[in-house]
């Protein structure tokens, strides 16, 4: 018998692949069929996609660059103001979250985050007098990303914040963050208020040193470690670190006991605002996740997907392998879980750095390891898992030291390849707090978003451009 | 057509239970076969459970002393030495853990951790010493469990030594446990070698004191809601109870931050001590849970269990209708992970009050929501949610605080029955340490067992006698 032969003898099972019609035809003629998960590449993309999949110089170059990721050892080693030490931050220039945008471009929740920054460095006494300057230019408005840089939500970082030291001693690279204000009115949700204020003159005068004094003197805290023990404990690494910021109250706690560089009630005071806010951990996170992606930009070649960021205007992504270019579209609307009597008309498009958690296989990436998550973002917890194993279609690699236990310690789906993101149709999934859209207002919820497709389209294209056919 | 002939003029479809080769007779003859998870009741039960399921008194007793059980708000108070709290623990008394033993029938850990009460004590000035001054019955030995106490593995509480005291408002229950010494050659797992001893010394001396001073400043420690809290972050409040330690410490941190109680590097000490052990909070949630059976017992008729307790002889439980009385059987032997070179061969068998945490919902019950306890005690992180779905069998009802995220919030299997251990055949799961079997040479292990059966068919056969028939 031929092997044509051999293969009709028996009962067919038919594998399907794409549309439906044709599988559920089989069955119900009593066919076994296996559908397979298939949905057509990106609109746009086939003649990039069949460049790009015959290209040695990609897959060589994403190993490179994936390499580079995983080998990234953040630790926090100290905090200073931002001014002092984050490159090219002059006394006129304010970074903020996201692609590069104007004042005259910025959302509701990055303009109150801009008056607030004006207000908290002295060079606007009124909101109206920072509204004033700030249309007239004369801050400098810059990324974070370009800056080495990583803010939460506005993700404004101005001159006299203090900001976490993040550093890698093998590799050299060092990356920044602020230290997280908290839930409700805070800057990075484009709240102003005067008590907004207060708190950031409370963080630069007392939390900044007392932390920063401790911080030097547990050690530097090894960050990679510090997020594998928090997946262990129910975390995802961006809205849910009630785990992390425990272990790292635990890591610099006797310090804080200890430390002579300030008062009894100023150390305490330190250690009740770690402890009062589960979110603090999440900055750190950030910080570690900026050295890490850097480690792994600029390889030629690599559709790996190094920094994915939202100004609240635009949403932008950036591969390896493109250098500095920024591919954007519109900030998609969240789909959250409202706080009080907001609702979706509220929001203010997506907005913030912190998608960088999910650039390095953490948040929507790893919230099969964080079921508890769903009463802050909504959903279910075998929701949380689907999204996670979705997410493993689209990544390069299982991290090594990010396990999930009830995956049976399986690495979480980590570095976001262009090409499959394109090739599947299979969205990059973000968990997110929402900002209001109206300045001054603050948090109102919390969800789940997926990065817009257009981004990803325009970035293999540009990629499939510098490809030499093979 | 009549019922039957409707039924008849249908494919059959047959729900199976029980005996395998009835089910598979029928599935080869391409019957539909549903088969039930059923078992028969344990031998020497038949009697007693027909006559306890047709008793009103035994389910209306249940309802009382389960909503008593649930009703229970353990709060975490002062440390205190334990000889001038714990009722009836004179200088010349010694607690243990399970049912009562004598120094002759007493295995070799409990041996070990007695000898070390004596040194600790000053009762003897050397092993050989204490060994004599045991076997000659200067000391009275009782079970923790008859002093309103818990104590893990030998669960040894001599005067000296500082306790957890915990208290409920609303029932004006107490209950007590002593602090956790860490893992390793510790006396609880019947090391007394000298820096166990001196441990124990800097206990009394220094964290007692200062711990206790700490929870005064910080308020009473809801338990019942950290624990809750520590089952959403990977806890079963057994043997992984890294969540529960580390909110413990946030909760009493700033105010060892602010204590004047002690120097600064005594304080500070303190702090590393329970940041060092992931363990710290088994004792308070042993205590907890003698607070909270000790509230459901007594409740006459109820088939509730509300002590299980291994004295690393004897395996013993107490049942909430059948008084003081204790059904006993021999410890079983642990299947677990073995440490170093150690193995099965240097386990003693089964000890320790701490499955008193199974006995409130907790541990073996609660594995589902501690994919990482697996690391500890073996098996797999679906084997562990297995265990807990198999305990909703046995058990009276869901508990409202402690949810399990990945079953979508179901409350863990809680208060166990029973007559429904005895008709089913399931027996409570238990996770635990292992001690080596020789006195001095501490922990070897961890791992899994389950209750002897033969403790429950004397318990409900004791029940049995005493309710009318109806």
């Amino acid at each position: 018998m031929s092997g044509l032969e051999r293969l009709l003898a028996a009962e067919p099972v038919v594998v399907t692949a794409g549309v439906e019609v044709l599988a559920g035809a089989l069955e119900s003629q009593s066919v076994e069929v296996h559908r397979t998960n298939w949905s057509p590449p990106a609109h746009g993309t086939a003649g990039a996609l069949a460049k790009l999949a015959s290209a040695p110089a990609v897959r060589e170059a994403n190993q490179i660059a994936m390499a580079r990721l995983l080998a990234a050892r953040p630790h926090l080693v100290d905090v200073v103001p931002a001014g002092r030490v984050v490159p090219g931050l002059t006394e006129r220039t304010f970074l903020h979250a996201g692609p590069p945008l104007t004042w005259a471009e910025a959302s509701g929740p990055m303009r109150g985050a801009l008056i607030g920054a004006m207000l908290y460095e002295g060079l606007a006494a009124t909101p109206e007098e920072a509204i004033s300057n700030l249309a007239a230019g004369d801050i400098d408005l810059a990324p974070c990303h370009h800056h080495q840089s990583a803010g939460p939500m506005a993700g404004v970082i101005s001159p006299s914040m203090p900001v976490l030291v993040v550093e890698d001693a093998d590799s050299g690279g060092v990356a920044y963050s602020t230290l997280n204000e908290g839930l409700g009115k805070v800057l990075r949700y484009g709240a102003y208020a005067p008590e907004v204020i207060e708190r950031l003159r409370w963080m630069d005068r007392v939390l900044g040193p007392v932390f920063g004094d401790a911080v030097r003197r547990s050690g530097p805290v090894d960050l990679r470690s510090l997020i594998a023990q928090a997946l262990q404990m129910g975390d995802d690494g961006h809205n849910r670190n009630r785990a992390g910021t425990s272990l790292l109250l635990r890591t610099i706690g006797a310090a804080l006991v200890e430390s002579d560089v300030a008062s009894v009630s100023d150390r305490a005071a330190v250690y009740s605002f770690v402890d009062s806010n589960d979110h603090f951990m999440l900055n750190l996170v950030m910080a570690a996740g900026k050295l890490t992606v850097d480690a792994a930009s600029g390889v030629e070649h690599s559709s790996l997907v190094t920094v994915m960021a939202r100004n609240g205007t635009e949403f932008g992504i950036r591969l390896s392998g493109t250098g500095d270019r920024w591919f954007t579209a519109p900030a998609p609307i969240v789909d959250g879980l409202f706080l009080g009597s907001f609702t979706a008309a509220d929001a203010s498009p997506d907005i913030g750095d912190s998608a960088i958690t999910e650039t390095i296989g953490l948040g929507g990436f790893a919230m099969a390891a964080s079921p508890a998550i769903v009463g802050f973002v909504g959903g279910t917890a075998t929701g949380a898992v689907q999204r996670t194993l979705a997410m493993y279609e689209i990544t390069m690699a299982e991290h090594p030291s990010y396990q999930i236990p009830i995956l049976e310690f399986r690495g979480t789906p980590t570095g976001i390849d262009a090409i499959l993101v394109t090739r599947t149709g299979v969205r990059p999934q973000i968990n997110t707090g929402v900002a209001g859209k109206e300045p001054g207002v603050g948090m109102v919820g919390a969800g789940l978003v997926e990065a817009p497709m257009a981004c990803f389209v325009q970035a293999v294209n540009t990629l499939a451009g510098g490809v030499a056919v093979a």
